[in-house]
């Protein structure tokens, strides 16, 4: 939230500077004005409260109205958002509102088609730490949206012992002991494997979540069966919408996909706006 | 610049907080390790810098190294940085790295495939404010590598005027007269118009640039006529790399593109680290 | 905009710092009064809207009334400012609103008599980057309001080719027309000449406008001359209120001037303030 | 420091923002040059640091001279300072290193004079609260370079009982012993009176100085004689070059002078640039 | 109070940075709730206006409110502050409101132990410089709460002349002289004696106060009957609850205790929060 | 760690301000000197690297060495750190490196006895969020230091469903499940108990920890019974040096004390300094 509201003073700013030249010569600061935010395809929409503040931090006084909310699916021509408030404060933040709507709303779109893809399934759909950089909070917002689930937010809130730390620390069991004794107790531990020796390593160093890194389907089958109920099965690598649901049929409890958010494009939405006599 | 460090500063906070819970207690701060980022797919890269200060600003000490430039086109396979430096500043600055230059060079590289589309020609290909927020600067400076040229960076540098600030102040003619008169001698005045009686409007007005908005190639073709060397002419709407040559051969100036920043994928680049004994 | 009030935030954290002991000590916080801010001197007022935020930013219920606005000229005794409020605020703020005020109304006041020395003429009076380091934007508007026009705002939006970089890029030819190619095509390209030989040589390279740098009169009417509507001109360089006139009459385009707001004094004006019963 | 080092990023902000259009697209970035800063009139140096500073951020690698220091007096034509650098550095930090610098030595400079018309005198010279927003530190900092003192920094580390604290808590006397009962044992309290019957209330009172406001000569004469050696004197109010002497001989301790940092002209400094082969 | 708001925004931010996982999970947004803070042990009050930020920055829109004032004694079970707003602004503002409820009124209280340990003296008991690293301002605070009073706030606003000022300039009596001539003239001078004869020479260089460091009774009261009614004279060192009465039955103007801030133990609070349905 | 920065940041500006006005008037700024870091008390270190870099802050080229490292225990008169630099920087940054060090090292120490009164026990002794607004890192890290583990750093890195929660939303097993549900799978979920019927709820529910708030050891050790290993078991409430062993011998897996930061009392250090000729 913190970091929200940093990212919309810097995109502000960034638009902004020292005043919109434009705007500020030919539109009297007295002047109303009403906008519309239009859906121009099918989206899933997340992200109108930071719309809102957009134009709020522009003028105190606009008013902004949705009958949508956070996770609804609209249709192409669906009112998104409407606006009204100073003529000024809507043309300037006009392409602001939109370029946070356009990419949060594609993240929440593209997600829920993968969600739907594993319709019936009990697996959990998860994203990564592949976000663009100063958006990691709001992109996994959107994700959650999108009815997908987060994986650690961070580094400095999960573990996940990868091939480096394994051999770093001189394998599995001594990777799991030191962090099982030094970390929080509220943490479980994970795992990153690749080859089935590996899987057996990490059941027996007692991981709580084993990740199978770039599996094929009979290798994550093998897996899954070793592994059991000793700990959750995590896969990753190569997930697409193609790929999903024979990854869900293995028995896996996870799926994570890089994709959701650093392959999800913009949905296309325009403002209309009017001044107001 | 200054945003760019900024950025940098963020997405470290956002990923690392109170720190890698994971490295920290696993890895030796004295261990050294070298790490190198590799291609998965040809790519045009663009944000080497960035990648090194991510770097720099973990371990001070760290060397970094490359055989390319910013703008460089490199194979599958190629090394695109070295880096040398504490284990831990290499595992806990990857992912920051990678999100930083996977986009930039994936905006670089999209660029650069309309650009060679437009080969011969002499129109200007240009971006939008369709950017993504916080990475304004950033993602011109992208464009400008994949050889695109920038539009105006913001609402602070460039005049553009709409059909609101028409409307709002009685005609182009008027808009464009203010503006002459009240901002600096330095700027050029752009006017958007949507058909040819704005287009008109627009050349008595003494517009330097007149945007045609969505218009189709016969349309343009009119307009491009009815204006000849009295200011120069901007198409906009529906570029893509499919109507890309068609557009430039109505003998247009200047061809803008929202989607050169707005959906370019990222580039697949990883990262393999090994520690040193 | 967003310099403003960070400005405002560092003067009052620089005058304020921990507390006011004096106010702190000997006012109750519940005790009202009443201020009005009185001209000492005729003058042409800016930034009523800044000492307003001052107060504000101390005591948020204050109530702030006048009945003037940017730009009106005031005569000796005029109330500049009412201020009802926590008689702490007011006297904390006192100083902080007084020192914007003085600054921004002394600049307006200055460039209003060079405006008047030029009336009738139509040339343009324009302000430079000598600036006070933190107030460019409000120093920049402080000459809008006096009557002035504004040069560019700073290095990154409009484009100035000076000797160092005609001789780092082998002649004015060639600086315009790789900044014709490079930069955006909504900036225009300006070129500074101390020689008749130069303004020719920016002439041949379409330059959009000359600067005519400290030459006599004799020089500035020849380089007109040779200009005529080729470009605009701009001179530079010794321009004070007796010089102004002669300049103007040489018909060339744009005056100017450090000196609006390098060398303009404070305006008088003082603070009465008194605490109610 | 901290305000100095936070007012040079503001103060490169405004003037680069997202960069010098000019000089990135002309100077190429390995390019070196030097400069020299030259004063075109007699000044009183201060800021030399900070010049320094400007342009060490732009290029660290910079390297700076100069053979005098803060507080040295320079002849017309004096290398106030000289530069060796990227050429870049030095075109894009020119402007902000000279508004420093000429702001800061036009105070130094004008202090400088007033001192010399006291010489001889005991009295001590000191600045205000009248100073440019968020320049406070180095206005003052300058004054102290010119040879003058400072009066309190700052609302926080200084008393200065006004008529408003007075008529608000029931006359000096009350004043004085709530602000000595309640403030640090470490800091002078200060009255400021407007007549004799109040510089006798503060003599009852205990005042460690007696401000004189506005008072005429013999006034001040006779309220020096009250005083004697319970309290320090100063007075306030007037001051200028012309008055400072008959001040000065009426035996006050100290004399306060707005007009040392509020009306203070810039020096007129130039630099001049040359690239390197 | 700058410092005081950028210190609450850093403990939210630290408390709950990307989200309180477990309140926004469990709780409606909407849903209701009232708490009230109680004393789990007699207090005195310090920083309810900073538990009630605490609140407002999570929930605007929450009401506070409490009985008692800052400097109230209250009994064990007394109802300190009830508050009543959204249920998860009370969850997850609690624990840092407590923080700093308790950890001021913990210096309250114990400020007024050694308050109360004086009664009837007319000594003037201190504070010091040892305070929590970002508190001072509010450290110092609880310390007028409580009864106490306030030595110099930082190395800004007072001067004090330890051994290591005097070796390095040469003698007490330069060291005065110096900084009588080059500080402020409202700055008393105050100098750290540990012997008799560094006294003598304290008293001869017109020091305004004489810090006795670590002296032992007997002469300390040798050093308050040598110094007279020249100089207010200071303790320090090995103050206690124990010393205190002795200390100050020696004639002493002052009294300072570094444990008043660093030795105060957190008063007992806690919070009891009920849903509303 | 960007936290630690900003604390140090904002330590050193509310101490010194605008400036060490004794040492600044009185201190050569060439002048050397070094300075020693000596025990009063025995003690377990913590903050070395941070009071390193107040000084380096302070003076970039100042040398600061230690024979111990944080976790040391070091007897009276130990020389913890010496520094050897500018005199200026010495004196300037003694109080805030010590108030660093003190109250960290404080923290260890005490946590040192808590841990060495559980010598041969298995139990892990933990802190909680009671800990100095602004300070969490570095006291959590001095718990770590003085040998004990961390419980979560804040609200969003770890699930703890007390009462509030489980009113909220209908009981224990419903909160665990939507927990399970929505939060990370790498988050483990600690439910707060005060009865025994609430500790069968939670086993029957899953949690992964059961929290035993306030039980006396008849009641806990009825609890660890019914737990046996199907969740870990922590207690917490009223944990002091001498209850700790009893607690442990219930055989729980976690104690949890705030009294490890709230009640630690700083450890007594001194700087001697020298100014070197």
């Amino acid at each position: 939230m913190h970091t929200t509201s940093q990212l919309i003073d810097m995109a502000l700013a960034e638009d902004i500077g020292p005043g919109d030249i434009t705007t500020d010569h030919l539109i009297d600061p007295e002047m109303e004005g009403n906008g519309q935010i239009v859906a121009k395809e099918p989206a899933v929409l997340a992200g109108l409260q930071i719309a809102r503040e957009v134009f709020q931090k522009l003028d105190p006084s606009v008013r902004v109205a949705s009958e949508f909310k956070d996770g609804d699916h609209v249709s192409v021509g669906a009112v998104v958002l409407s606006v009204q408030g100073t003529l000024r404060g809507l043309l300037t933040g006009e392409r602001t509102a939109l370029n946070f709507l356009q990419r949060l709303s594609g993240i929440a779109t593209h997600v829920r088609t993968y969600v739907e893809a594993l319709a019936g399934s009990s697996v959990r759909l998860v994203d990564t730490r592949k976000t663009t950089p100063g958006w990691r909070v709001l992109e996994k917002y959107a994700v959650r949206v999108g009815g997908g689930r987060n994986h650690r937010m961070a580094l400095y809130d999960g573990v996940l012992i990868k091939d480096n730390h394994i051999a770093a620390c001189g394998g599995i069991h001594k990777a799991v002991e030191r962090l099982r004794n030094e970390t929080s107790h509220l943490v479980k531990i994970e795992v990153e494997t690749s080859s089935l020796d590996q899987v057996k390593e990490a059941i027996n160093a007692g991981a709580d979540i084993i990740m199978l890194d770039n599996m094929d389907i009979p290798m994550i089958e093998r897996a899954v069966e070793m592994i059991g109920d000793k700990a959750l099965v995590e896969v990753s690598g190569n997930v697409t919408l193609k790929t999903l649901r024979a990854l869900a049929d293995t028995g896996v409890d996870i799926i994570s996909a890089g994709a959701l958010t650093h392959s999800a494009p913009n949905v296309d939405l325009s403002m209309r706006i009017e001044g107001q006599k």
